[in-house]
């Protein structure tokens, strides 16, 4: 194929407002550095907005979802059913990040890119099936060619609506039972780490369960082999709908311009495949939330991220992210309208 | 002296609330545990609004001012005049509690309690001039037995206006130049440990200033002596205003059964010399985040408090708190709005 469009530049940060930022943050009422992370937020949101006093006043959530083949061999809590009945949830105002949404004033999209239970047309949901579920990944590829770029471009288009909306922040969000079993397996892959080091409960596996997950994983990883070592085919082979679709968005997000908020799990290990086929995308990406699946401290540390949060959240949605925007906004505030020294008159420091 | 007010009951926390709470996360949509530590604090704050369904809405700030002797020691980054220009400041809107208190609608006061540069009246200070500063503690107990009461009682009359005025949350902040040595002496005698192990760069000390600071609290230690053992004496003697009138504020909030959001070092500190006086007080405080100053941690670790943030802050003025009030909001909002399994028609777990 020819160049594919996620493999297209990204945009730069820009290094200018960020240094007028870091300055003006030397001179706010208040010790230096005493704002900890939020000055580093507040800074590198200056690169990405590209002006010295950034603000965030509209965040877009897309949350997809997608049924997995690999839920056949036992490595979910749930039954693969609940992520129509998850769907359904989200846009009747129910679900986690529904409810995040609303308080937050944030536009909430949800994506349905198959389930395997068939969903009727629900007002507030977009719907691109690509199949009922993928594969299961023991045995075959997760996903055709064709299901996997459609994913990245729903994904893609997602960022697009957002844009073209006037948003300035994206979160994506996932609904999929059984993707803690392809992000994991997606994860060891890339971090080039034993499964049984990254797969945890999920949504509440046993230890049995785990185990039972973790065999799956080695299985897969046996059967694709060396295939795995190209980003495009592991996501292919390995991935699911939902996690194909984050990875286009993030794409899309550092080819827009647009920052994006990084939820748990899943969408940190989607982030980690994005950056595989486009390093340059890093630079977007904001880390919102440390969870309790054991492989995403993992998973952000080979992302460099920093994240805001460590509440042991493990829901997914979206709604860590979501958690984390208030933070995001006021680093913003306080960044642009605390007074300086001189604007309010107080002294400095005396031994500098 | 006949009892003094602090020492009066405490609200009791509603179990039966608590229990209904703790009922009610286990059957939204949502896997069981998943929303991590916002679930505790929702429950925890359904037993202290004594409603299964708790909420947020108006949250009261008060910022205490005043000054310390101690600084004539050499003990701080910032010249004392700080004090003072930071109350208006925070008044005038440009200091970051002023930011946040405007981002997030929340009822900001500021009691001035006694800088050593004079104020002129300012519109929206209290003024309650309990002297210019506290006396230097290493030569003589930082206040008079008249100065700490009312101070506490300062502190506690903060917290009255806030129930009047509706507040279901309150928030205490402090400005004081001089006031981690302060912190650092009284959290050295509740927690007996070193000074060494608790002093740190307060706004900015280098290597030699901490030691400087240890210093002074060691001599400080040694010519109080036994006086210490009792807590009023200990923060009469090595306190300050806005210590003593956050003390009190904290003893206030557990009598009124006000939920309070404890910000840094200093605050915390002062929840640890309200716990000594009145135990119970301890049910009604929440701990926002982990500060930087060295300090902290251990004295959260005393206190058994969980912060929510840990974003390396060390301003003070009540800012880390009240960063970390949209997650309270939002944990309420989850726990209230979010549907059931039963209203959403859901599967819950197939293992159950």
């Amino acid at each position: 194929m020819s160049m594919p469009w996620w493999q297209g530049p990204c945009r730069q940060p820009d290094t200018a407002a960020a240094e007028a930022a870091r300055q003006r943050q030397t001179v706010l009422t208040k010790p230096s550095g005493s704002l900890g992370d939020l000055e580093v937020l507040a800074i590198q949101l200056a690169a990405l907005q590209g002006t010295p006093r950034p603000l965030l006043q509209r965040t877009a959530i897309a949350v997809f979802a997608g049924d997995h083949g690999v839920v056949e061999e036992g490595v979910s809590a749930y039954p693969q059913s609940v992520t129509a009945e998850m769907v359904r949830n989200f846009v009747r105002g129910g679900a986690a990040i529904s409810v995040l949404a609303r308080q937050l004033d944030a536009a909430l999209e949800v994506i349905n890119l198959g389930t395997v239970t068939p969903l009727e047309a629900l007002p507030g949901v977009i719907d691109l099936p690509l199949g009922r579920g993928t594969a299961n990944f023991t045995l075959t590829p997760a996903m055709t060619h064709d299901q996997c770029q459609a994913a990245l471009q729903a994904g893609r288009d997602a960022v697009l609506r957002a844009c073209a909306g006037g948003a300035d922040l994206f979160i994506g969000g996932e609904m999929g039972i059984g993707n803690t079993t392809a992000a994991s397996a997606l994860a060891s892959v890339l971090l080039d780490t034993s499964p049984l080091a990254l797969a945890g409960p999920g949504t509440g596996l046993d230890a049995d369960g785990v185990a039972r997950k973790v065999a799956v994983i080695q299985r897969a990883l046996l059967r694709h082999g060396d295939t795995l070592q190209d980003p495009y085919e592991l996501l292919r082979r390995l991935g699911g709908f939902e996690l194909a679709a984050l990875t286009g968005a993030y794409l899309a997000c550092a080819q827009q311009g647009l920052p994006t908020l990084v939820d748990g799990f899943i969408c940190s290990v989607a982030a980690l495949c994005a950056q595989h086929l486009q390093p340059d995308t890093r630079d977007w990406l904001l880390f919102a939330h440390c969870g309790a699946e054991p492989g995403h401290a993992a998973v952000l540390l080979a992302l460099g991220g920093e994240p805001l949060l460590d509440l042991g959240l493990r829901l997914g949605e979206g709604s860590g992210a979501a958690l984390a925007v208030p933070l995001l906004q006021l680093s913003c505030r306080l960044h642009s309208e605390m007074a300086t020294f001189a604007e309010a008159s107080v002294s400095s420091r005396a031994h500098d």
